[in-house]
């Protein structure tokens, strides 16, 4: 301490407030008689409120176990048909009432929604429940939970978030539906004796069980005596095995219970309401995000040799779970030097699988192979030209596309691309190949500057290349160099502008990085239709780091922020489903791809203009740095659509 | 991006290696043959090894959910007789092997320690087991759980650790204490179908058993072939019973499965060893570390009316339990102004339980309270004279001390304690007034500046006061400022200067906050005894926010750092117990004045110089900026003490 020190810096090091000492009871307003909560609590006798906080946040909050309860407001959405909508439900305890280190277990229990006119959303079929789980301490992984009734643990002092998403289905009547999400506290399976104590406890009654079934089993032919005596030493055995602490539960003062004796009453009631508008978001999504999965990894962590028949069947089971998040899956085995074998089908082209996944209306691109997926007697010359004859007659050609390399760096690897590009535009001159790159040959500067250089790219490779997908990093937060990128695409040659997020950029700018605030994952995608795209690419949603066991533990590559290449989870993870689990990015990468639709139909009424203007008037998206954080905005926008 | 940019800027955003992109497979060395561990894992079968990490970490370390694991080594700890000595076992599944939203389910054991001569240190007495627990997200709360053995649910990618303390007993003979920590992955409960699905299953059951004996109760006087449908009609039942999926658990291909049949060399066997010294810490600790405990947080939380039979016994429990840290509680009943009413005994100085507890050899100090505690008859005064003559009758009178005001900051206060302790001094010459201050009068300054006014407030407030406590905060990182305050108190007068923390000082200097470092809070005591005073205080160790209910989750008081004044939480937020629940924190406090008992045995013997010399040379403690963040110096100081 220095002595010459100012009085304003020898503050008292504690306040004192009356009762107590240091800000004691501040909170008290909050606080109710709770005289029914002395003792032992008994959750079957409390109402629900008196023992949990209940409330909604939005889907784009982060909600992590130390997020401050808030007060319960019924939840009203809106929401287009063929569209996802989500909510999150955060429960926390106010007190412990389970005498175990949880402080206690809550049913959740959702009902259908259902319109006036008696139309429903179902639970368990377009109303779905999934608890939110932290990785690395940050809430992502969303869990499915049992349907339409669940019981979840609470934590002392810890908040539990429930996603809760509605799918309209694209035939659903327009309309306002109803439904009830219901939280009760409950005693433990423990505390309600509907189990056996332990394992031997359950031994013992079958073994008793069992005994009194040999003595009765073999009465045929026996004396009348013995028949009675042997019924009622079985009548004895049954009567100790019902009386015993095992069934205790079925007995009270009054006789057996009932079963369904619950106070309905007690429970905590949030009323959810959807309204649903007479718009249909399309099947086949307007702006193709087309999104790596790692074959490597699938081979690695579920052990499927690459082209068994196990092999295929999971990578169907990829392919067809991804489709739900309207994104376009390519499966993509990396080579040397960032060469890349993508494909959207693992079945050569003329198998009638490959005509099933292309055709999906849900997919609005597919990758096809350079070279066979799985080895055939073919050359791989032979392969490609066969390959291509196929797909060119068939109608969903158009969304066919050859992605080659992944990032080029030097004159090798543009050439590369330019001798595969030939071969391929030999036989299909209508070909698309997309590459992507963040910069020219370092090797041979196109430009005396880098940004030069990188603008000069589609002059250099044209013809090779047709998507030209540029990495948003480049552009940082200089939106105003879109034009410049733009200017040298060719639209008239059907070249496109595609863009990619990966490492970069990073905060404060929309990537789907774990730790990233909601709004900045959904602004991805925002960022995309602002900035005119037509297509998206992302390298990997299942590139987590090598595991040979498909249920080990989660861990991120190293070298790449937290999330980057994992937008979803092994399901064996966390359940003894095979289902992949989803996270909460991958759910945002759908909303933001449906915000899209929304400013598509706006601008197909009033124009791009007024499309970007309603960005701006919302405060939606301004630009990579100036986004909303707050999820009203992102209402605002879609309201505006009328 | 800026055209000017310079070429280091323009770095990949993505580094490529072969196999599945970007750094895939850097994590391959710790793969092992995971072939076991195709398809469903069976834990029975499997080395838990294979399925779960298992480390040790210091009693120093924080270790939270997003620890990474360590290799497993053998733990060799040294502690003294009537001294506890702290170790934390760290777990984390590799894979999930229970199909629910836990990794699994894993046993935990800890057999008693034995020496060769068959001395035994018994688990459940001398070694204890509690879960680490996090409050507001980092680990603190250490709660209790069941001993030998117990169940530990592991979350997917979480770290879960336990805290094993070791208790030496002052009659513990010496030598080496081996036994064995061991963790055995196993199913859950409901895998081992050793409780039934649902409650309606049971009933189900119950049914079927109630029914089948209807059937045969009343054969007595039935014709013989009444008796024998009726056996059948039983037979049918109870075999339908017995082969359903209820006790299907109980049935394999081979005959009924045999209960026992785990293989305890799965399991994964942590040694401990303990080495008891030829030394035992003092029952009475050298330093008096007075601590509050506020009376109003109990009778609010746990709803006992002051004075009441039930305010005793709370009080009592608070007590004892306080005792076994080492530290000398004080109950506490805060008036306006800082106005304090401290006592450590609820009853008046005559009940006999006034004698136990201020006779117990760990008490090494005890708060008089000037006014009467409970309302009795007499008037303030008369009581005041009345204790003072029974307690300086008795030998435990040298612990006594009166505790007044806490922290005067104007003339009005200073004055009030001159007028109490005037009272006080009037029955008993040699009683000790202890005042906490940080500051002069501010009213009427003592000295041109604070720090200089600080100084003066013994001359100031001589002969009222015998005990100066000064916050640490105001020495800061100045050291050499103890010796200017040191040089104003007269010891020839049984004067004796002792210092306290509370909302500061703050990080980097120890104190007891939530979130600082482990040795962090263990050097609160270094820092105590390397500045020389001869005791502590400590305002608060259960100054939670108000609550009524017992179970109440815990909250922080507005204003304070968290963690500030709590030290340790009420049972039954964690468990069905009624006994608090330690901090680390409140460990790591006992745990630094057992430090304190080790130094001054190594002063004793070589003087205070060679002990503050062994602080620096190990690296343990150099100042309040400059004390170890790693758990080794610690045990180097430890081992000096020969």
């Amino acid at each position: 301490m220095n002595n010459s020190e100012s009085p304003q810096e020898m503050v008292p090091p504690v306040e004192g407030v009356a009762g107590g000492g240091t800000a004691y009871g501040w909170d008290d307003g909050s606080l109710q008689d709770q005289s029914l909560l002395r003792g032992t609590i008994d959750p079957s006798r409390v109402p629900s409120s008196e023992l949990v906080h209940v409330w909604c946040m939005p889907s784009t909050a982060n909600v992590g176990p130390q997020e401050t309860p808030r007060s319960l407001e019924p939840v009203s959405l809106l929401a287009a048909r063929n569209e996802r909508e989500n909510i999150q439900i955060a429960i926390r305890p106010k007190v412990s009432w389970s005498g175990s280190s949880n402080a206690g277990v809550v049913q959740i229990q959702c009902t259908d929604l259902c319109s006036t006119s008696g139309d429903r959303l179902v639970v368990g079929q377009s109303v779905k429940l999934r608890r939110v789980v932290p990785i690395l301490g940050v809430p992502d992984a969303l869990v499915p939970i049992d349907m339409p009734v669940s019981q979840i643990n609470l934590l002392p002092g810890e908040t539990t978030a429930i996603w809760v998403s509605i799918d309209v289905p694209s035939t659903q009547p327009t309309g306002q539906y109803d439904g009830e999400f219901v939280v009760t506290a409950t005693k433990t399976d423990a505390e309600c004796a509907a189990q056996f104590h332990d394992k031997s406890e359950k031994y013992q009654v079958y073994r008793e069980l069992r005994n009194c079934l040999d003595v009765i089993e073999q009465i045929d032919g026996k004396p009348n005596e013995e028949v009675v005596e042997r019924a009622k030493s079985a009548t004895t055995t049954l009567r100790r095995v019902l009386l015993s602490p095992s069934f205790s539960d079925f007995f009270s003062e009054n006789g057996p219970l009932d079963m369904m004796d619950e106070d309905a009453n007690l429970s905590i009631r949030l009323k959810l309401s959807l309204t649903v508008w007479d718009f249909v978001l399309p099947t086949t999504p307007s702006l193709p995000a087309v999104i790596g999965i790692s074959d490597t990894v699938i081979e690695d962590r579920f052990g499927v040799e690459h082209g068994s028949a196990e092999w295929y069947d999971a990578l169907e089971l990829h392919f067809k779970w991804l489709l739900q998040y309207k994104i376009s899956p390519y499966f993509c085995k990396w080579g040397n030097s960032m060469r890349v074998l993508t494909y959207t089908s693992p079945w050569p082209a003329d198998h009638p699988k490959s005509d099933e996944f292309f055709s999906d209306p849900r997919l609005a691109a597919y990758a096809v192979p350079y070279s066979p997926v799985v080895p055939c007697g073919d050359l791989a010359k032979d392969y490609l030209q066969k390959e291509v004859e196929i797909l060119r007659s068939k109608s969903h050609w158009k969304k066919a596309y050859f992605y080659l390399w992944d990032e080029p760096l030097n004159m090798q690897q543009y050439d590369a691309i330019r001798h595969q590009a030939s071969d391929i535009h030999a036989y299909a001159p209508d070909a698309r190949v997309l590459t992507t790159y963040y910069s020219g040959p370092s090797d041979a500067p196109l430009a005396p500057n880098n940004f030069e250089a990188f603008l000069k790219v589609p002059g250099f490779l044209r013809p090779h290349t047709q998507i030209y997908c540029t990495s948003e990093w480049v552009i940082g937060n200089r939106e105003d160099l879109v034009k410049d990128i733009i200017a040298e695409i060719k639209p008239e040659n059907n070249e496109e502008w595609w863009t990619y997020v990966c490492m970069g950029p990073s905060d404060p700018h929309p990537n789907w990085h774990l730790g990233m605030r909601g709004t900045q994952h959904r602004a991805v995608m925002w960022r995309v239709w602002k900035e005119g795209g037509t297509g998206f690419l992302y390298w990997g949603a299942n590139c987590y780091e090598k595991a040979t066991v498909a249920s080990a533990e989660i861990k991120f590559r190293r070298g790449l922020p937290p999330g980057d290449g994992v937008l979803f989870y092994p399901g064996e993870v966390f359940t003894s489903s095979r289902e992949p689990v989803a996270s909460l990015r991958l759910e945002r990468l759908l909303s933001g791809l449906q915000d899209i639709e929304y400013l598509k139909l706006y601008s197909s009424r009033y124009g791009r203009d007024e499309g970007l203007a309603i960005l701006e008037k919302t405060g939606m998206y301004l630009g990579p740095e100036r986004y909303t954080m707050d999820h009203n905005p992102i209402d605002m926008m879609r309201g505006e659509r009328f």
